[in-house]
């Protein structure tokens, strides 16, 4: 499996999060529709921790840059976040345990 | 800032959660005393996401081998986690947004 991608998007939302799940379970579909999409694992409380999985950094590019992607990003920016950091990561090593 | 490192925590809890909270912010202080720490970000719905930050490999290496931590995660182990993933990961670039 290694080595591949990871996206960790970390987020704070404004008070106004209005539209703001129908547009998250919009974009993880579409997401989940590109080339080299692997996975997504999602959970927020103060902070929001969102990470995506990908075959390499071209398809993570591609995302990126994807026209209704770019636009649920500018919306995020002027009404849903007050603060985003997005890291792209080699996923290096991996181990799990499982009951 | 980069080259540096994030080891990403996900994991599916048991039912019984008996002592984990105590035991979470236990190793979180712990974890903000070894060498090469950068940082700590958590959250939790259905599955819990807990990402660490760190200088280098080494300094991972370490903070999995410490023992107080060793004695935790045998404890996750045995009773408070049914499913954990462990990921290693060199972050190659980061950007960020503020309101």
């Amino acid at each position: 499996m290694e080595p591949y991608y990871a996206v960790i998007f970390t987020s704070v939302q404004t008070e106004n999060t209005e539209g703001y799940s129908e547009m998250a379970e919009l974009m993880e579909n579409l997401a989940k529709k590109q080339t080299g999409y692997l996975g997504i694992e999602s959970a927020r409380n103060e902070v929001g921790i969102t990470v995506s999985y990908w075959q390499s950094l071209e398809g993570i590019k591609n995302w990126k840059t994807n026209l209704d992607h770019l636009t649920a990003q500018k919306k995020g920016r002027e009404q849903w976040y007050s603060y985003y950091k997005v890291r792209v990561c080699k996923v290096e090593r991996e181990y799990e345990f499982e009951r």
